[in-house]
This record gives structure tokens, sequence and C-alpha cells, in this order.
């Protein structure tokens, strides 16, 4: 048994995190909040009323160290930093949901979340933690920057094609959708029920913080620079992704010939599926699945991937990071 | 053309009225509002823009008084009657969508509002707006206390059965069900969309505010003392309210019966529809209707009342109520 | 490992059932529908996808009884007796999901679901399926009737308090309140997107079937006769039941006293949870458990349940029946 | 007065127009419809109880022109050019809703709707009713061609941009997301409410018939033949369409610049609101605005735009052609 801790667990990926958690090889002894009084995970989250018997508490890192083996931080960027040095400093392996260790450059960090880096030294070293692309450095980690949801979903759809040649490197658009649980738990105005209910809208266009990590990963797929025009919608749903993208092919192509690529590139990993359908985000809700398709329109290849957003975008990859850095089966406590 | 003002102009309720008051006899000369910096009022309400050229001011109630013939004021309680007072007692007309002139006693007020009545002179002498009950006051009144959404629907489906004497006056049980605007524009947890969001809850079971309003308005219709059991339900969708009453009938009773007092009882009043299928809230959405039906079961009789919260509930009303104020078409700007 | 089977595959308790059924003791094997061309079943639920490789076809009980130990049939009332009869006589196990075995009497079962019952001899033999009451008679059982989604959260919520001779036994009122997937998968007006979103109304007032089996069951509780005003509701989300029950405290009580009788009730059973908060229907989403609270008011009990109707109210229920039926632990596969 | 009639007032788009023709200068006196026993209009939309007291006949074109000066035809395609064609025949003015007369070529109709077209002759000299590009043609036509709900949003967003010649007339892309409505009351799995409900997807990649029609109006305003690459998604609410395009600007430019030269085309047409903000679908919801903004995003223009399907997108512009034919101020109805 693996003793666990999870830093910041009055969200949702952290709620995510502890149901998936229950998991045969792992024991949660250590949740972190700075909710006064300490009080009861499932007074904060009432689902999970019975299924688990432990307080939040205000820990330092070192306390967390003391306990566990490994912890996730449900933290902030910034906050998270501070707190994941400190508890690799001791010793503790780290999944980080956050996106402090995401970017390879201190400065295009800085600039994207306009705060100097608290641990820049680390920066750049850190495996990816998207299983499907950098599966082999995972198990050696003792820390894993845990990728973001959006970027999960544009980088499943595109980097294969990138990697076999079968798109251009310029131009490509993402246009993804996404469910309200993205933007959090904190109540605010642009995710109060009779505002964002029946309406769809495009935000942070152009200025979205995925697009460097999205752009990144890309590039690395594809062994050159990729710069993305990124335009996140909101949707009035609890989760899910769906990202539609569109990218120019290299030679006149089929939808057969593309989805054959994406099928052999994902032919062993259990949690991407390619479907010949056009996918609703319902048929991966509450799972770990990435379902893919492509149709070739015109002169472009039109690429549709869906996810959950707090699973496969979050929590479920995290446990997938966790099984293959304990040397579990990567499927274990995911479905 | 009567000059109109409106206070507290940020919130649903006021959008509403707006719209509404899309009236051939009204011009809007001021609308009212702390926000800093004066604002138009489209930047805070983006469905206004090109509608309506006028910034948020915050003014005093002498001010607002000087300017216009009718105020309507949707202000919180408490605040809403300090400015009434003065607005009053400058000769303007008003129409308050608070409670703070609903209930006829300051003591029942200060019980289940936890503050003292700030104008409790006035309490007890005004005329509750809801005009299927008390038309013959209302065009005559210099201060109208504009109904609560749960008492509204509450009252127009028991009164009438009431004063005919159908229904005893023990053990009635109001169940309403709600759509989340009847909450506010400020933001908070639940009302964050991913925490009611495919959720259905009650709230405030036994201390809900508009009890002692829909009991005192009762009482009044059957000339005796009235409790009631009200519990409200909060459901994931905009606006609407149904609420199922359920009461003993005095004598053995069929459905058509109670639709034909139901029916004789609203025959001249155009704003209130008996129907003989059982009404979806979705039927009355946007409009200033409320829609009644009943069912004989067992040894009760269930009636089912439907409406908007925003317009029969709050808004529209207020233009009927100002209407008549006016001496204009009860149904002026109003469908 | 149990080899079982599923009657009727398309819907979405069948859908729900193949996910639980993700079961350490449990070999599905069969999956049987009338769909033409005997599609594979994540062809009909593409949710599947990747996770079950299972043909739907269109086989005869006796075919199904070779290949299963036990069965659930997920087929409608009348379809599924004619079945279950005959996997029954031929030695399977089953778990039926229809109404057909819950009512005592094939008269009453004739006048509520307007036809002939298929196999009464069994019909009042059959052991009603809610753990909670009926625990006992489980295990030995060869066929378990699994109950209502309305039963199950209006019987939870009042079984108790009529056992403890809490709440009088006349003028008990349910006042229901159903998320939409309670409607089934075939397409239909009132199941229509945007006929029923943002908009609540009940429905089968005085007439809906789950009626005579909560009378039933509540009867069979306290002992005596026991008729109840059973109202439903559609509410505007995919899942989940909120029951609010009215009853007559035979004795002047308390909240407290109310939450301590079901609390000694529940005692040792792993899915009711009595909360002291007002539980929302999200709070069980997706799990098999029951949350349940009370409140006094005025001269009422009013008690609280809340359940996923495809869980706890269908699904979740038959495999904690199945558990019992084979001595599993009563929790294995279910959260 | 103008008489006017609706053919097929079953659907959504006849309920909205209803709803919309409380216009001043109209008398509805004709609604068709095949449904049987001539049932009464509110029957069939209980929101117009009380409103308007019209059955529904099933009545010939003949018939209908015998006892309107004006027709609505929201027939299906197909069906309606045979009706529209002997109205105009018998000398009525008709709005036709389908796509029947809106392509210029009776081959390009064919194609992409697989039928015959029903009344050829008139393919190509039918105005095409979207006033904001042809309000010259609409006041004297016997005949207008309602545009679809999707072309609306992609050509009020993309035309003004072509024709100032400020984009590229390649690679053009049009990803839109609809709400439910969009796809009429017939019910069908794909808008069943527990399937469409919690998802978004795509649908119809590359084969919606909003294609055609799309491409020909932009190349009317180009000047020159304009593909595009359009994605049409399902998004769970009633109604909206946020259209999100893509285009290639032809020398550099910022955001000022291209917001100045889309209000300098609509600077006079009363429903289009440019906007600097990020428009949601539910700021012109219920009215017949258009919202549009655009962003320039690294190498491309992304134009944002919002409005109503069935208000702006279907009946709303429907009246606002009336309006023109008739000489009425082009907004009188409409908000």
């Amino acid at each position: 048994m693996i003793r666990v801790g999870i830093l910041g667990a009055t969200g949702y990926t952290a709620l995510e995190l502890i149901k998936i958690l229950h998991h045969p090889q792992v024991e949660i002894t250590t949740l972190t909040s700075r909710q006064e009084g300490n009080p009861h995970v499932s007074q904060v989250h009432p689902q999970l009323a019975g299924r688990i018997d432990l307080p939040l508490e205000d820990l330092e890192p070192a306390a967390v160290s003391a306990r566990v083996e490994c912890a996730f931080s449900c933290l902030p960027h910034g906050a998270s930093a501070s707190a994941v040095a400190r508890l690799v400093d001791a010793g503790t392996r780290v999944v980080d949901f956050s996106a402090d260790y995401r970017l390879d450059s201190a400065d295009v960090y800085a600039e994207w979340y306009g705060q100097k880096h608290a641990d820049p030294e680390r920066v750049g070293k850190v495996v990816y933690g998207l299983p499907e692309l950098f599966a082999a450095r995972i198990p050696e980690a003792q820390l894993v920057a845990n990728p973001g949801c959006y970027p999960t979903s544009a980088i499943l759809a595109l980097a294969p094609l990138l990697k076999a040649g079968l798109i251009e490197a310029e131009g490509i658009i993402v246009d993804s959708k996404s469910g309200v649980s993205g933007a959090g738990r904190t109540p605010k105005l642009t995710s109060h029920y009779p505002e964002c209910n029946e309406s769809v809208s495009a935000y942070n266009v152009g200025r979205h913080r995925h697009t460097p990590e999205i752009e990144q990963v890309l590039s690395t797929a594809a062994g050159r620079k990729i710069e993305v025009i990124f335009t996140p919608h909101l949707v009035p749903m609890d989760r899910g992704i769906l990202t539609t993208a569109y990218a120019r092919p290299t030679r006149p192509t089929t939808d057969e010939q593309v989805l054959m690529a994406l099928e052999k590139f994902y032919e062993r990993m259990p949690f991407v599926r390619i479907v010949e359908h056009l996918p609703g985000t319902k048929d991966s809700l509450g799972t770990n699945f990435c379902d893919i398709t492509a149709r070739v329109v015109r002169d472009r290849i039109v690429v549709f991937s869906c996810l959950d957003n707090l699973i496969k975008g979050a929590s479920g990859a995290a446990v997938q990071n966790f099984n293959l850095m304990y040397g579990f089966a990567e499927t274990t406590a995911l479905s």
C-alpha cells in the first residue's frame, strides 16, 4: 500500500481524485487545505460522506512528507511550486496538477502566468505527464507535471498527425468547448448559474494560459516550432471538453487514412479510443477515455477529441501517472 | 409619458423590468446603483446594448424624486425601506420589490428578517400588490408592495379555494420548485453552476422568509389564521416556479368542480390561465401568466401553479401594478 | 466467476448495469435485444467502446439459460414476465428490473398496468429486492423483483418511521422530483430536449404506476394499510430523484429524534447515509447511496431522500441484490 | 391590418412567429397543419393559451390564399416549394422559412437536398431575405427566402470583411455551436434529453445543408467563389448559435481596425450590435439582435457572432422581412 496525500483538497479535481483513489494499492492518509477549523472532508464534499474518514488539515509540506510516499498537489499555480519544491527536496514523489512545471522555460512561465517562478531550478527538467507521449520517462520520475485539460485534448488529437507528417505545421486552429467545472469551484459571475446556463461564449481568446503548453508539446512532437490559434469556449454543462482542431494535410488524404494513422499511434494505449462516429463528450463522461475521430473536409483535416476534463483532463490522468510511477497496471482504478 | 426610475438596477429583476418597460407610456430616466464609475447599464447587462442609453448612477432618493414620477425599488430589504420612505415622503409613487412593506407587522418582519424595520410607521398600511386579490386598492396607492415570487404562486393557487370554502384551513402543504435566478445575481457556492446543475435540493426548510407572507395573505383570504408547511426547492433551470399545493377538501369533490371554482374566480383576470393539462413552467416562461390546474387525489386536492419568477413573480407584476396605478390597460406592455 | 446475461440491453438501466458489472466475480457472456443485425453493444452505447466486446443478440430465454447462471431482465413489463418465467423454470436465477413481480396481487397488477399478468402463479411469492428491508429473503431467492426508483426513494424515507410508530399512517404525501432518464431511452415529445429543458412539471398525478408499489411496501412496514398521495415531477437533469415526504408525527418530536430513529434503523446498512444537511441529488450522483434527512416543520415531519435513479434506483440495487444472492460482500463493485 | 397565415404551425419557428406577430399591423387569420381533428393551436403550443384563438386547419394553398394577404411557410423543404408555388401564383405574398428558394441553382439544391426541386422556374429569382445585405430588393418582393440560422450567423460575421477586402477568400473556417431547438420539434434520439444534455458533439461534418447557402451568399459578397469549412456542433441549451469564424487577413491588422470595419458596415442597421466584449448567446436570447465581435490572434482574424436561432435565425428575421415588404418600420414588433 502506498500512503498518499492530497494538497488543496477542497476543489473539484481533488474530489474526483479521492473517488478514483479507491485504488487497491492506495491508502489516503492526508488531506490539506486552509479551511478554518479542520472540517471533515465530507463537510466540504458531501458526496464523500461515508466513503472516507479524514479531516482537512492546514499542514506544512514537511508534515505532509513525513506522512506520505506520494503527494498530489491540487494547489493553484505559484502556491503549488512553493510546496512541491519542498516536498521533492524531502524525497516525496509528487504529481503536480498545477501548471507550474509544465512549461520548459521560466521566462515563458513568467510571461503567461504574470509572476516569477518559485522554483526555477527544476523548470525544464520535469516530465510532462501525458503517458501517451512520454510514458518512458514517467516510471522513474520523482515529479510529474500533470497536463492541462485543454492541452490533453488538443495534443492527443494533433501530435500523432504531426509526428507522422500528415499535417502542416502552420495555421493549426484549436477550437475547444468546455464544461463549467473547468473554471474551478470558487464562485464568480462567469460561472454563476443564471449567467452561464443557456449560453455559449468564447473567453480568453488569444491569451488563454494553455496556449504555450499546447504549442510546446506539439513543437516537441513535430520537431519544429508550432504555433496554434487556440479559442476556448464555455458550454453549459458540468464536465467535458470537445476539441475541434483544423489542420492542412501535407498531401491529399482520406478519412480512412487519417483514422488509420491515429489508430496505429494509439494501438496499445488503453485510454484513447479512435472511433468512426462523431463522439459526444458524454461518451467519455466519468471515464479516463479520450475519444478521437477525424474527417477530411475540403482542404482541411478536422480532428475531434472528447474527454472528461476532471478525469482524463486532470485526476484520471494523475492516477494513470501514479500507476506508471509505481509499476502498477496503467489502468488500475481507472475505467 | 410617465418618467420612471429604477433603484438598484444591476440585478435580474431590474433587467427584466427594463425590458418590459419598453412601454408606450413610459420613459425610463434614471437608473441607480452603487457600482463605481457610473458604468453604462449595458456594461452590466449586455442584453441591453443598443436598447437603452443610460448610466447607472449613485443617487440619493431626493435626487431620484426630482427626476421621476414613479420609482421601482429593486434594492435589498432594509435598504429598500430606507430609500422608499424618503421617496414617498417626497411625493414619488413607488413599487417596492423588496419584502419591506409586504408584512402587516413590524414585529413579524423583525422576527423573520432579523432586523428592525426602517420605516415602521407605514407597515400595515401598504397595499399588497397582487392585483388578482387586491386590485381595488392599487389605483389610488402611492406605495405598492410587490409580492414575492413564491407567495404569488402559492396564493394564486390557494386563495380562491379558501375563499370559496372548498379546502380546510389546516394542514396546507406548499411544495415549491424554483429556478436559480430566484437566488439573485450575487455569485455564491449554492448557485455556482457545477454545484446546482444536475441537482435538485430543498433549502431553508421551515424558515424561508416567504412563509409569513404566504400565511398572512391566505389568512386574509380565508378570514381566519392559516399556517402552511412551505418547502422551497432549487431546480437546475434559469427561471420558473412550480408550486404543488396539497389541501384537504371540506367536502367530497371532483377535478371539474375545483377547476370550475378556479375559473370562476379568475374569470376576468387577464394573467391567470386555468388549464386542464398539467402545466410546465416553460408554458409561462417569459410571460406574465400564471397557469393553474388541480387534481383530486384520494383525500386531497392538489393544486399546481406555474409562473416565471422574474415576470409574474417580480417585474411583470410590478408593471401590472404600475398600469393599475396610472389607469393604463392592465395588460399594457405585458404578454 | 458467475456468468451473467442481460435481457433488453439497449436502455439506460442496462448501460449502467454493464458498467457496474465490471465486478471481480462476474463475466458478462450474453446481451440480448431485438435490434436488427446483431450490432455490437458499443454501437448502441458508445460509452462502452473498448470496455466490453459482445454483440446484442435476439435470443430466446432458453438460449440465455444455457449460457448464464444469472440473468438481469431489463425488458419492459409484460414482456419481462414472459421471459423471466421461462428463465426461472430453466433454473436460472433472475433479477427482474420490471414491475412484473413487485406487486403481491395479479389483480392490482392488472388494474394499474392494464394487462393480465403473464405469470400469475409466481405473483406474491417473489421477494421485493430492497435489501434495507428484505435482506433476509434475498440470499436464497431464485427470483428477485428489483424495486422501482420512486418506490425506493419513498420507502427508504418513510418505512423506518412507520415501523417505529413515529408517524401517522394517514395522509402521507410523497412529492418526488426526477431527472429525465427515468422516462427511458425511447424518444418522445415529453423528453424531447427543447420541451423538458428549462421546465418543471408534474405528470401522471394520481395514476403513476409506482403508487401501489409504494403503498404495498409501506403497508407491510406499518403492519396496516397505507395510502399515499404520490406526485411525480419531471426536472431538467439527467439523473437523480429527490423525494420530499410529509407525514404527521404521532407525538411531539424534534429533528434530532427523527434523525436518530433513521440512523438507528440504517445503522449497519452500507448504502443509506443519514445526513444533517439538506442533500442535493448530486451528492449521490453515480453512486449506490441514498441520502436521507428530516425536519420537523409545524405539525409535520418532512423527510428528504436523494438517490441516483439509475443506480440505487435500478442497476446498483440490482447488483446489491446479486451480491446478496451469491454471498459476495454487499458493496462489491458498488460505491 | 394585414391578414396573415402560417403554414405548418406546429413547430418551434411557428410558435415564435405567432408570439412575434402580436404586431400592431397584423391579424393572424389562418394556421395550417396536418394534425388530425383540427386542434386549437394552444393544445399544440400550451404557451399560447389565452393569447390566440385559432384552430389548426388542414387547408390547401388556394384556401389559404383566399384568406390572407401574406403567408409564412414553416413547412419542411420540398413540401414548402409545392405550397409556396401555388400561393405565389394566386397572388399571395410569401416568406418561406424552408431552404427551397435560398439557393440559386436547382442542381445544387438537388445535390444537397436529395430531391428534385418542386418549382425550378423560380429558383435563382427569389430574394435572399437577409436585410443587412439585400434590403433593397425586399420591399418589392412577392416571395422572400428566409435565411437559415447558421448562414445568418456566418454571413453577418464574414460578409462585411470580405466586401471590404480585409480577409482572404481561401481557407475560411466556420465553427458553429447551436442549441437543440435548431433540430426541430420531432422527437428523435439525438435530441432526446438524456442523450444530448451534458454533452457537446459535432454533427453532419462536411455535409450540412447550410454549407452551399453560406458559400453562395459569401461568394456574392466577395465577388468571387468562396468555399468554407463548416462544422456545426450541438450544445445543451434550448436556443442560440455562436459562430466562431477564422479567416486570414489580407494585410496586418488590429482588433480595432476589424471592429471599426464591422461597425461601419452595420452603422444604420438596427439588429446587428458590434460589441467589444466576447458575447454569449444569452445576450441576444429572445431578441432579434445579432452580436458580433472580432479578435486578431496570431495570423488570423477570429470573428464571433451570436444570435437566437429561432428569432434572428428564423422568425424574427421573417418579421423583419415582412416589415420591409409592407413598408412598416423595420423594428416593428421586434426587440
